[in-house]
């Protein structure tokens, strides 16, 4: 497909911020070796950074003879981004700053039934609100805020098309949002927050494809791939976890039959459980999170049904990774999100092995299957990674300003 | 991961000269409006092509009021190109011109038995060896011979790592076929071949995202994203057709379960037939081209057991597809290979109604599913379009000689 010299030049800006905020200060030449761009490219893409405040000059490194370089950083208080998860039963919200971190979070629950657009959109706002006041920053330096809701999303337009656990049916989320909010709003889904926070801050960092696994009650694959998230025609790529797993297996709420979701998805693991111990005291039939840490606590402590039932769903997702394997031959499968956060170790482990038994030599010497490293909720900070890129994208010269101030265009 | 200002180079001159092939006589000025460069780089690129010799001046166009445009052409005979397709019964090499006609063929049987790799190699070196000589093509012409073989190649070292139907492992083929070939060598599979052949000359070629699946023998699914094709971190992206449809199912040679090839290879669309009808006379157990070829007259003269078994492919293939379109939201899949050819328009309405059923509204709705509209054999035309890719790549533009001739770097 075309790509501008426009898209070309924001794919230079994201590299080369993401660098810095990776390895603060660094020189205009480090960054080009680290980059593959030009030391020319570099500066310039240094200079707007620069000039919108996103960056800092700290100081100077001798080089070998020759003059000393410039050395840059990013400048943390240059501005804040707003990252939204919005989940099954709570929304969450984080204020970062520009080096991405945490300055300030608020949880709303959200009880069964509360999910009504409008019952949604108030709790997002007030948590919202919140951040902002318990940071203490002001508005015009809040850059953006990045919403991710589940399900099918239109990004071009703000709306939210199928969200399978609510009945959302084309509700215009960003429109609802933006009647509370008045800051630059960007709308996404888990699958895709979770795999640009790898791609940015994770194990996707610097990699040339990876297969970011998001296992919530919903699953699906974001794909990093060339540096940069796949999003496909019509921003519905990553949708892994309703491709079939079983030929006519269990019946998926997308209507199809045997999907990996329905395998291994949270309450796909419940069901194993069940089917494996219809009475077992690990199931709390009424709640996922509760489940999946008695299955946790179950292994640690070599309980054979906990075992066995995270054995199973290893089989499940093994197979399912090692599809992703033979077909996109990436560098690294990052195993995110709560679930894989609660399992953790032990369900690697399990996964490792299933997919050894399931893919094809080449690929599978190729690939490291890992957890995630980020440490907080990967779905606020790809949010706010979101909110971010928009930003870089925004960013325009305009005319008879070459040398100028830049500034952000109109959102 | 790093593309350097080399490879968007490299990229940025495919783009140009797959323009250029597809419409001739244009303009730098259509040039610029059909890639999105800037009319400088194009006017770069187009210069390069001209002083080596693959586009040539045609003549002016008059622009409304402005100066009259320059316009240029593909140079048909400033180059020859070798396409050779090495299969599980045959070996079949074309050798083309530079606007990618077929200047001629020659076609060599392999029997059973005979698939050793210096027979292979014999076999090839004695088509390339004819092809030359029928077109009458000086060797200085020649830019380079792309290889297709089956299975699993390391391309950077002209290895056939795997090749399952002749229990290949590991042979040299660059090497072997060095010793009788003196033109630059390109490997690949057949797989990536039908992609790249796609993406330049057929239904892929201008689209964001295409999935070309192959179905012959064996099956795959190139994936060219972005623009250009999908390699994966190891060269081995695209293995669709070891990807797990039937947890449990058939097994295969890969030594899983339930792969996709299993179902809709040409040995596994024989043994849908033989588990249908047992004493078909559709069924020539030792041919799979007379089985294929035979369904398709039955379904011409709708014969139930030949509609039904391209109905359970077709099933099978849907569901698998349907996970394709899920997963990567391409604007187009794409059905190639001599499987595809033959059974044609009935196996094409088939396998909508079959994805349409398994596939996410979204997704499914941005995907438009066609046959391969390449009329040649597309593993050649793919196998040449590396070589000519491959040439595209070396060129090199010596210090001092920024305005004079380019050159070809050493291979």
């Amino acid at each position: 497909m075309k790509r501008t010299s426009r898209d070309i030049r924001t794919a230079n800006r994201y590299e080369v911020l993401r660098q810095i905020i990776a390895e603060s200060p660094t020189s205009r030449q480090e960054l080009a070796a680290a980059t593959g761009l030009s030391l020319a490219t570099v500066a310039t893409l240094v200079g707007e950074l620069l000039d919108l405040g996103m960056l800092t000059e700290v100081g100077f490194e001798d080089s070998a003879g020759g003059r000393p370089r410039g050395l840059v950083a990013v400048n943390a208080s240059g501005g804040a981004l707003i990252g939204v998860d919005i989940a099954e039963t709570y929304v969450r919200v984080e204020l970062f700053d520009l080096a991405l971190n945490v300055l300030a979070r608020a949880d709303e629950d959200m009880r069964p039934g509360e999910s009504r657009p409008v019952q949604v959109v108030g709790h997002v706002a007030a948590a919202v609100g919140s951040v902002v006041a318990q940071a203490g920053v002001e508005g015009a330096r809040v850059l953006g805020v990045g919403v991710s809701v589940p399900g099918q999303v239109d990004r071009a337009t703000g709306i939210a098309e199928y969200a399978p656990n609510w009945d959302w049916h084309d509700v215009p989320l960003l429109d609802l949002l933006s009647e509370h909010i008045s800051y630059p709003l960007y709308l996404d889904n888990p699958l895709r927050a979770c795999a640009v926070a790898e791609l940015w801050f994770g194990a996707a960092r610097g990699r040339g494809d990876a297969v970011v696994v998001n296992l919530g009650t919903g699953v699906g694959a974001g794909l990093a791939l060339g540096g940069g998230l796949h999003r496909g025609v019509s921003n519905s790529a990553g949708e892994w976890g309703h491709t079939t797993l079983v030929l006519d297996g269990r019946l998926c709420h997308c209507g199809n039959h045997g999907c990996v979701e329905t395998y291994v998805g949270a309450p796909g693991i419940m069901l194993n459980l069940r089917e494996l111990s219809p009475r077992s005291p690990l199931l709390h039939p009424e709640d996922q999170t509760a489940t999946i840490d008695a299955l946790a606590r179950g292994v640690a402590a070599q309980d054979p049904v906990a075992v066995k039932v995270v054995r199973d769903t290893a089989r499940y997702l093994g197979a399912g990774i090692a599809d992703l394997v033979n077909l996109l031959n990436p560098e690294v499968v990052v195993l995110s999100s709560w679930v894989a956060a609660a399992l953790g170790e032990p369900l690697l482990e399990e996964v490792r092995e299933a997919v050894a038994r399931h893919a094809l030599r080449r690929p599978l010497a190729a690939t490291e299957i890992v957890l995630s490293p980020i440490p907080t909720d990967p779905v606020c900070l790809g949010a706010a990674t979101f909110a971010l890129e928009g930003a870089l994208s925004s960013i325009t010269q305009k005319a008879g300003q070459r040398n100028n101030r830049r500034t952000w265009s109109k959102q």
